[in-house]
């Protein structure tokens, strides 16, 4: 099918720490992007709000949206909990009713609210769910732990630090490097991105792991690297559950440390409700290798850093102390390239290779 | 509403290890069972086979079990995934013929299957999802850590170790000394005895944590004691997602540490597709209280072990074993009382009266 052209809502919200699809998709498929639907930044470009995404412009309502003529509406910002807010609904039916598809990642199912169904059943559009999941995920069992790739996980210090951002610059530099890799995408932009992949954040829980594990049995032969989205923060109070299944279910043997070097507070980007400190780094890299030594062991390997709001000079010295704290290349892979990280990775996966995989225990 | 009285399908699966759920019913709600349904079983009683429940017989048919006139089919065994298995599709829809309500822990819905529910309507029966998650979960932030009772969460080395029968002779032994404590059931067989509850293993994955955060805040005000059944294990390669999520909503301050004296590998239950060794039980318990400092601070306060299926003597050594190995008061709950671990629990809930609950963060 051909691709959509995307009128984005992200009301209210439009900015780089607050609309992570909307931003996602701008940075990696802007072809699709009509416009995006903000009130507040109405009369600017994506290039003015975000430092890129050049032309595409913000509109202030749904009508001026429609002017540009998209193909279909896409739900750009993720709400706490994922839910459908009351307001959203009046846009929905609206695009339907233009004869637009709607794409979500919203934990509510459009697809399963009866008078959406039926609207767009009658129009002919589709409404695409970007968080549906399948109907028959396994309950994973470290199956993951046996393939020959070599599975790289990134984790974070907290939600929305760069860890699918990361995913596909590391993707661009090895596939340049013309080592074989895969990309499995857990979460709603990835999937928007990539055009398949299962949001383990909306699977019923027993399948977290999973979903995971059979995403990596499916791409992992013939590739000689696997990067895997991660979700969430070991330390995040409420989406730590998703992280480990995740950890658990994928099996990494290597795992690349994500932060938002100005954050100090797990969730400070709900305001007034953050209260967890992130520890120094080296601590959350303890974490993640301990817990990941509960079901199989992997090592950190890069700290990728998110530096979009700190200047030049201070995201310079934030990598400089990063790599510092703990002994591991970082970088910015944004600001500064994902060189540091791709070596990393490409000789993790040469030792990998010289190795030979580890026998099943 | 009237009780019900069941027949339970436990199907070639009748046993202590085996039937999660048709093993409880019978040891908390016994006057509710009519029979169990395990032709591998039949003529013989639940006493002869557990060692408890008395006369309860064990049938061969459906017929048998339908003779002894129960109101209700309880799915007594739970499959791993929780699925429906495509024989027992015949008794249910038997068993509605026959004007029974059915009762379900399956992580498949009876009541969304089209067939069965038709087939229930139109006998005016009742389908019972006891895995059937509420429409409006939050996510969880930490806001369980704030209530003055003393949160109790189980924690296992692995699935099926006792974490629900644990807090349910506890609550018995907190009651009998005049403790108000409160039970939080977040598993079908809890849910099944209490009445009320949520499975957290079947909601999506982001609110785990929110469904444990929303029923301890329920139970909380007016409570000494709460106390949350634990579910899965952190090592476990499939289900240590929920119990990190678990662990993070509810916010527990003491957490006992729940064993089956001699299994050596997760997921041993399941013939052939174990590989991950349980470690050392004190190492366990660093493991969990290392993993709850994350969000909140949690100690082990006691080990409760399960030694069914040792002889006394051995019984006894491990009890004492898992007593210095740790440090912490260790018990059979069934076979020997709750009394330690009371002791512990209401000695911590004193504790924390005298010390005031700790101030927000």
């Amino acid at each position: 099918m051909a691709q959509p052209r995307f009128l984005i809502i992200a009301d209210g919200a439009f900015g780089p720490e607050t609309s992570k699809t909307a931003v996602c998709a701008i940075r990696y498929v802007p072809e699709r992007v009509a416009a995006v639907l903000d009130a507040s930044a109405a009369g600017r470009t994506a290039q003015d709000v975000l430092g890129f995404g050049g032309a595409i412009p913000v509109v202030a309502t749904l009508e001026e949206g429609l002017a540009l003529r998209p193909t279909a509406l896409l739900i750009g910002i993720a709400p706490r909990g994922g839910r459908l807010p009351d307001a959203w609904r009046g846009w929905i039916v609206a695009a339907i009713e233009h004869g637009l598809d709607v794409w979500s990642g919203l934990h509510t199912l459009l697809g399963d609210d009866v008078e959406l169904a039926a609207r767009a059943g009658a129009k002919g559009v589709r409404l695409f769910d970007l968080r549906r999941p399948p109907a028959d995920l396994p309950v994973s069992n470290g199956r993951a732990r046996l393939v020959d790739a070599l599975v790289v996980l990134t984790v974070g210090t907290d939600c929305n630090t760069g860890k699918m951002t990361a995913q596909l610059e590391l993707l661009r530099g090895l596939d340049a490097r013309g080592i074989r890799t895969r990309f499995v995408p857990t979460g709603q932009t990835g999937i928007l991105i990539a055009g398949w992949g299962i949001a383990v954040d909306a699977v019923v829980a027993d399948f977290i792991g999973g979903a995971a594990e059979r995403m990596v049995l499916e791409v992992a032969p013939g590739a000689e690297v696997v990067l895997v989205e991660g979700q969430g923060s070991l330390l995040h109070p409420g989406y730590s559950g998703v992280t480990l299944g995740l950890l658990h279910g994928a099996c990494p043997a290597a795992m690349i440390l994500c932060h938002q070097a100005s954050r100090r507070l797990i969730g400070e980007y709900h305001p007034g409700e953050a209260w967890v400190e992130i520890p120094p780094l080296a601590d959350v890299v303890r974490v993640y290798e301990g817990a990941a030594s509960w079901v199989h062991p992997a090592r950190v390997v890069g700290v990728s850093l998110n530096t979009y709001d700190l200047s030049e000079r201070a995201a310079v010295a934030a990598v400089e102390r990063a790599a510092r704290e703990t002994g591991l290349p970082a970088t910015d892979p944004v600001r500064f390239g994902a060189g540091p990280l791709v070596e990393a990775i490409a000789q993790a996966a040469a030792h990998r290779r010289a190795a030979g995989s580890p026998p099943p225990a």
